[in-house]
């Protein structure tokens, strides 16, 4: 958003809110969860958004959360967002949402009606163009709505166009030629791309020093569209203008590496979707004749209907589209080392993939790496750079024991009273490398954890609505440059409500040299760890927390004690809510 | 409840309140819903058990609803349940749910500070037994509690014993041999089990008038723990105590249709779990010699690991478990005739069963039908009665769109902007018969609705607060007697919240002769419109609603408008919530 707007246009926020809890992780589908929830896990990162990147605009969740459409709710749209947010720019509608009141939630007999639930509730402009809002007119004209709550709408918008200049005499309507793909920003996608590669599986096979004969196989392997996701120009422009030119360069997986590492063989092997295994004798072939087969499978992002992922494209189940695993474990079963690659938009099952020993010889998950993708991965593979990316979702075991966060209480985990295990097969937060790295000396206000393991006598204390510090020392004890992302998680045993069993309170990227280390430190706000009590006031309580680094939200080098104090200190928006970072080489 | 109490035992309703809604259909899992759908969903069931059942006990749910703990509400166990409600019995604790308040949801550090937010909170009784309930001594003792709390829970338990004579001066401890088999007994249960089999299809071959050679295929076929649910004698005791014997007659499938039908062959095929094919050659040969085949499948009912289904047994998958898909398939293969035979505690997801013209030529669902289920399914197969058993579940078209109920709104039905359908392949309330029914006539206190269409013009209305009459005709217009269930739901179109696209509000079982006709007539309390508006008020709001007439939640006979009429009408527990069903041949 910063970004954004240092570019003198506005950000719009989206979508507030609620829309990634949607029943059965379907597109447009009702959001069952409480208030608690509301406030402790879905609003938190909007508020940041709000109060601490200073957004200028915000679309509303297509959504229902509990019967009430937020389209239609003063008391997200206008009582949290302005009153006690301040926020004071524009709230657009999500495209028909208006009209949606009517049609798709059922609380408006008629388009006025739902315009003016829209408009009081807090929306001023309605888009993707004037559907319902042109029968606000009626309604002011027979007394239903008061011309005043237009006029408020109307004067947020003016204020947003003066603010933006395009009310100033000097606006010129036709905007200046700008190179969206100049040099640096090329250089900005890579990196973006090369830190964002999570290696999930490295049985040696990388990176690939002296690879030999490589053969390079796969439906996402030879396709730069494969690097995008759904509302990307390439996939969702294009679908529908096939005729106009792509306009900048998109190398694929096949032309990177072929660039990077010179001569090597090619088999698509099968499409991303249907179920023809004809290709799989040419790509099993391939293999054969390889020394390394690097496999590239996932999803093709599109929209509704057109793709494997992307809007209205939701998912049934969580097995990789199409025959693409068994095509990937027809190469395995050639003997050829395979290394794994995934661009996909969503997290598969792929535990098959992962612990078999019989399974590919590396995987990494690239998601959807962006115009400099397949360059970044080759620089991966070859070892130019090292994988540093970590799981910003856990990878789940099976479709059936979704829906699944780290996020959850310990009644959300495995248990020894029900049969299904909701245990991911990554966790949150996990990635390889390939160095080292040994993370320790964990400290809060400057007292030390206790020997390695969970502190027990030492204690340090902070008054609630004050900040505490958290510092760690990370050095890189192997032999090539990387980066570790040093992550904080805590764990609080006892609460007025129930807890997740982990919360993700910081972390830092940290780049070093083979044997450097560095301390990292943290300073964290005691309302990173405030949760809604009893009486839904969100609030930090006295009690005891444990402060835990790891690799991962499953995993613990050091754990160290914090004792809150003082009372009940119940949050307001002027506490802060940002976490300090500072790294000392 | 009320034939236990009437036998002069306590009943206890149980689990209060959410246990249905857990995360991912797991036993013991967090429940994710807002305080609207607790009272519009969750509550109504057992505030109707207590208000108009008159239950005397009642048991806690296991599960947090958004971060609460049932076993620590003071809300819902004593506010609601008792201030409220005006329950007056003893509320017990599932079994260790007082001491998971501190292991399993982590709100207190200690057993004494789980009992006493269990206790503070209305748990009066700590099953299975004394484990932290005995620390409440020690908190009284430091004054953390006061006795008068204890007082209370004492006293409740107290005024239990009197009022079930147990404190009478003749109160015999050993109880007077009963016997729980008699004639009347079993009656009761072989009508329930007649009652209760649901027939979802039928391409002709049922009844079986003369079905010539008959095989008898299916792990379920000779086994009359199948017939059992998880907690009944047959499947919880005697899985812990084999030698004990049984001592009440349970024929199976087999048996029962031997002795219907006379000579049949019998291949168990597969086991219910498990991969083992080798049975399914016999299967296939035993249906190559017959003229029809009856294939018993399903579940074994069991507990936390044994068996299929049954508390702590879940389902990462709806497919049928084990072979038995593809033990019903091969058999179909055979082109003999198929009657598919469902003994299942869960519905699975058999679509494939169904809708294919290649698929069995009948399927019934049975659940467990009990200790006569198998004498009933003979008779409802040799047609010496007819099906009548309506769907009291949505039959899932695939694991990966659930959750899913009938009562979804708009949003929570299919669409055209998400690709995962989540319609069942067989909806609420449907059944088939051997007869064929004619419903109609379908009025509001006597206003007729209008040509069997939509009414448009005629509009019925009721105060909120009030009741009205719906009533509707029923005919038996085919050969053979049978039973039709009236269903009767409500649609409303626009509300302040959103609502369930259909409710079912009135149902009458009604038996029938050939040609012969019946009219029903419910008077229905407007309290069964009620739902909670924004204020979260328990209301019946003036407005239209939709009647319909149909033969399942998904299909509309005759539908009739209903106007409510007046101001809206908050609801208290003193309004009527019980429908009054009158039928007169």
């Amino acid at each position: 958003m910063r970004g954004l707007q240092g570019a003198g246009v506005h950000a719009t926020l989206k979508h507030f809110v609620g829309y990634s809890g949607s029943r059965a992780g379907r597109n447009h589908a009702p959001v069952h969860a409480g208030q608690r929830e509301l406030q402790d896990v879905f609003l938190p990162p909007f508020e940041m958004a709000v109060r601490d990147g200073g957004v200028r605009s915000v679309m509303n969740s297509y959504t229902e959360i509990d019967g009430v459409p937020v389209a239609s709710s003063r008391e997200l749209l206008t009582d949290l967002l302005r009153r006690q947010w301040g926020f004071d720019g524009t709230v657009v509608s999500d495209y028909f949402a208006v009209e949606f009141l009517r049609s798709m939630h059922g609380i408006a007999g008629s388009l006025g009606e739902a315009a003016q639930l829209a408009l009081e509730a807090g929306i001023d402009v309605e888009l993707p163009g004037p559907d319902a809002y042109p029968h606000l007119a009626e309604r002011v004209a027979s007394g239903a709505l008061p011309e005043a709550v237009v006029d408020r709408a109307v004067a947020r918008v003016l204020a947003e166009k003066e603010d933006l200049g395009l009310l100033d005499a000097d606006f010129a309507d036709a905007p200046t030629e700008i190179d969206l793909d100049d040099a640096e920003h090329r250089a900005l996608a890579h990196r973006l791309a090369l830190e964002s590669v999570v290696l999930l599986r490295n049985d040696g096979v990388l990176p690939l020093r002296a690879p030999g004969r490589i053969a390079v196989i796969g439906p996402n392997a030879d396709s730069g569209e494969a690097l995008m996701g759904c509302y990307s120009f390439a996939n969702h422009v294009l679908a529908h203008h096939p005729g106009v030119p792509l306009g900048f360069t998109l190398p694929t997986v096949r032309e990177a590496l072929a660039s990077r590492f010179g001569e090597l063989s090619f088999a698509a092997g099968c499409d991303v979707e249907g179920s023809d295994t004809t290709g799989f004798a040419e790509a099993v072939a391939a293999a054969q004749d390889a020394d390394v087969a690097i496999v590239v499978v996932g999803d093709r992002a599109g929209l509704f209907g057109r793709g494997t992922v992307g809007e209205g494209n939701d998912a049934d189940s969580l097995e990789l589209p199409g025959v693409q695993r068994q095509l990937v474990e027809a190469v395995v079963a050639t003997g050829t080392p395979v290394v794994l690659v995934l661009l996909t938009g969503r997290p598969y099952a792929i535990g098959w993939a992962l612990d078999d020993a019989s399974g590919p010889a590396a995987v990494l998950q690239a998601f959807f790496p962006g115009e400099e993708g397949a360059p970044a991965l080759a620089a991966l593979l070859a070892g130019d750079a090292t994988p540093s990316g970590r799981l910003p979702v856990s990878l789940p075991r099976s479709a059936g024991a979704q829906p699944y966060s780290y996020l959850h209480p310990i009644l959300g985990g495995p248990s020894g009273v029900t049969s299904t295990d909701p245990t991911p097969v990554r966790p949150f937060g996990f990635g390889l490398s390939y160095t080292t790295f040994e993370r320790g000396d964990l400290r809060v206000d400057g007292v030390a954890c206790d020997a390695g393991v969970p502190a027990s006598g030492t204690t340090a204390e902070v008054r609630a609505g004050d900040a505490f510090a958290v510092s760690a020392r990370v050095s890189n004890t192997g032999a090539v440059r990387g980066a570790d992302v040093v992550q904080v998680y805590a764990h609080r045993a006892v609460a007025s409500v129930t807890r997740p069993v982990a919360q993700l309170v910081a972390y830092a990227r940290v780049e070093l040299e083979p044997g450097e280390s560095a301390e990292v430190r943290f300073t964290v706000p005691a309302s990173r760890l405030a949760y809604s009590d009893r009486a839904l006031r969100r609030v930090v309580e006295p009690g005891e927390v444990e402060l835990r680094l790891g690799p991962s939200c499953a995993a613990v080098d050091e754990a160290i004690a914090l004792r809150i104090t003082g009372s009940v200190y119940e949050l307001s928006v002027d506490d802060a809510r940002v976490v300090d970072v500072e790294v000392r080489l």
